[in-house]
């Protein structure tokens, strides 16, 4: 069966790929070029009805959502709840990254009610079952966890992050260094313990041909993951961590000539100045795949303040050339988020990346604040409103203490700089000109 | 009377200096060159009892906050209420922008409750009692200007933001040119108002040695303010903003020939990728002199959250080398912030702040964050909270969704990847080798 891929490759009229270009102002070609190069990703179950979206060069960045159980709360319910929260603020995709019990029932409702690409973690749930009752994360059978990516292939899943990267031979450079905080991303720790205890290899890594060939079957896009990603400032951007862009650029290779879209995720804890260092590598060492990255945070001090963080981190790198931002939530760190949570790391991702839009050059960013801008010099507030990011945010705070009156805000009142007129000729002393 | 610059320029051993080279980890003999060439401020009335604080080239990145009465909110217990938020936030300095009725009995009481250095700006005060009754501010006296200049000094205010820029040859580009916002300075416009319906050149400009003279006679810094900063990203680094820039140059040179401290405010609404020339600029045209600037906010479209926009610019234009970052409150262009809109303000600046402290290696930048990184690697939850930006936040958090067990958090429980020690050799299957 041909994948998206195949069917770029073949000059067909893809019609998830006119839709895309539609939405992104595009020409269809652009989009085209990018997927059949591996440069644009649309992540897509062929059994999924997800919106069709691109993620790559020349495109809008994107942002995407971690919701997801944990231990502690099981409730699909909420996460739903959290789904319709992330929507709301303009999410791009969604991930599912439960670990609490019903992981199965909280995909599945999550798939259902999610309009836009859903991706998941398959280890999560494959390690998480193999340690239940007795058992220990080390005692995950390899069947077992191709079975779990293939439970989440037919549910319908558009896109899984793998951590094919996190080779012995990465780990080993983690055990010669030092590092601080060592292994931070979950997929990444569960890998590393089942290699270490088993003596073997990372079997995304040796049986990474099956896992295309699944890949393959649904059209599902790998998100080759960063399982040693910096967990902080000090540990970024070190041998472990450049070892493993190593790898995956060479499974990018493997990908594309499999006819499977690939993306890399990246860091991280990052300071401000190794964003640009980690685009560039990321994108010459793996072939201008689409970079995803999660942040990245430019301080470790401001927990309860992640998604700031994450903005300042995310802007800088979407500007550099990465394609997608992972939000980061205020609970990063402290906390599963809430619904609330969700909605802040949602908006703070979303203004980096438009933020960075401007300065690539991506179509529409710039016309979006000058439309602003006019409504604003006109004192219109209602379009001021309906242009703003979060609509909803600018009405309430007007309503609660803004409106003084119809023409200026409760900052300046009577001296508002806006209701005069400076660029016509002053007619009369004192008085504005219009 | 002797200035601090002067007394500095004799090879006095000033006190100030010594508190500030303690608080700054640096020596004593750096904060004193740098006062001395004007790349450093410490803004101080001599009447004043504010803590000594350091402004400019080689320090730490420090954070305004804006307070002050509105015309519909004019309560001067509320607006003490925010000094003490903005305190608890971390606010290097605090500046009183009162418009609302009783502006003296405001900013008497703001004085006297503050302990950092407090900035004000007269024309504020000056037009607005020009305006009332039946004037206009197109009536203010040049004297009565200097008085309320005067006044503010008596007080013990430690620095004032005075727009002697926006010259008739400046405010002439922005009739020449195309502007979306034109003036957005509220002391920009009242300037410009005046000198139009006047016919006449800014008086902070053409009696700027009148102003140079009282800033002697109370050692008050001046901040010389861009009344013609851009309001949007479409105007920004444009002529009549560049121009005011030369402008300011040409008066932070009479200001040190007078032993007057000076420093140079800037934008404002921004691109990211003009925020570093930005820096550049203000830097060569103005000799270096301290940065003070307004976000910058590096998008037009997220009122409601113009604390993130704004820390996303603060951050980048610090690490180019701003040294000064007022705050921007999540209110921003919609109403007078409440207390709380302070809190986030000068949390989200004091972000940006130091994550460009910790790459401009700011001393102790770096040690801060890697602590931070040791206690979370700990698992040491109150060390954590301790070493935060905003200890509270992190305890509240976690207690009221955080805390699963001692160990971990309530995003990964019992998988917490912290929990695991990696670069040990494994001692048994599957278990942690702690």
């Amino acid at each position: 069966m041909k994948t998206l891929v195949d069917r770029v490759r073949a000059g067909e009229d893809v019609e998830e790929l006119r839709q895309v270009a539609q939405a992104e102002r595009v020409s269809v070609e652009l989009v085209a070029a990018g997927v059949a190069a591996g440069t644009i990703v649309v992540p897509r179950n062929r059994h999924s009805q997800a919106r069709p979206t691109g993620i790559g060069a020349g495109l809008r960045t994107k942002v995407n959502a971690n919701l997801g159980t944990s231990p502690r709360f099981d409730s699909t319910a909420e996460e739903l709840t959290k789904l319709r929260f992330a929507l709301e603020a303009g999410a791009d995709t969604v991930m599912d990254l439960s670990t609490g019990a019903g992981m199965d029932e909280t995909r599945r409702a999550l798939r259902q009610a999610c309009p836009v690409p859903l991706g998941t973690v398959p280890i999560y749930q494959a390690a998480i079952e193999a340690a239940q009752g007795d058992g220990s994360i080390a005692d995950m059978p390899v069947a077992a966890l191709f079975e779990v990516i293939e439970r989440h292939a037919t549910d319908g899943v558009d896109f899984v992050t793998v951590h094919c990267g996190v080779t012995r031979a990465a780990v080993a450079h983690l055990q010669r260094q030092s590092r601080i905080c060592d292994i931070v991303s979950r997929g990444g720790a569960f890998l590393a313990r089942w290699m270490l205890a088993n003596d073997a290899e990372n079997p995304l890594y040796e049986h990474y041909d099956r896992l295309l060939d699944t890949a393959r079957r649904y059209d599902l896009t790998l998100s080759l993951g960063d399982g040693l990603r910096p967990g902080c400032l000090a540990d970024a951007t070190d041998r472990a961590q450049v070892h493993e862009t190593v790898v995956l650029g060479d499974l990018v290779d493997a990908a594309r000539e499999a006819g499977v879209q690939a993306m890399v995720e990246g860091p991280g804890h990052v300071p401000m100045d190794q964003i640009e260092a980690n685009v560039v590598l990321q994108k010459r060492l793996c072939g201008g795949a689409p970079f995803y990255v999660l942040g990245p945070l430019v301080t470790d001090v401001a927990p309860g303040y992640d998604h700031i963080t994450g903005a300042i981190g995310g802007a800088l790198c979407a500007a550099a050339g990465a394609d997608f931002l992972c939000y980061v939530t205020p609970a990063e760190h402290i906390a599963l988020p809430t619904p609330l949570d969700v909605h802040e790391g949602v908006v703070a991702a979303r203004i980096a990346a438009h933020a960075a839009d401007l300065v690539k050059g991506v179509p529409g960013a710039r016309e979006w604040d000058e439309e602003m801008s006019r409504a604003r010099r006109a004192l219109d507030w209602e379009r001021q409103a309906a242009l703003a990011l979060d609509p909803e945010r600018v009405r309430k705070l007007r309503q609660e203490r803004g409106a003084v009156s119809v023409e200026s805000c409760s900052m300046c009142g009577e001296y508002c700089p806006m209701r005069e007129q400076w660029l016509r000729p002053p007619t009369g002393k004192g008085k504005p000109s219009s």
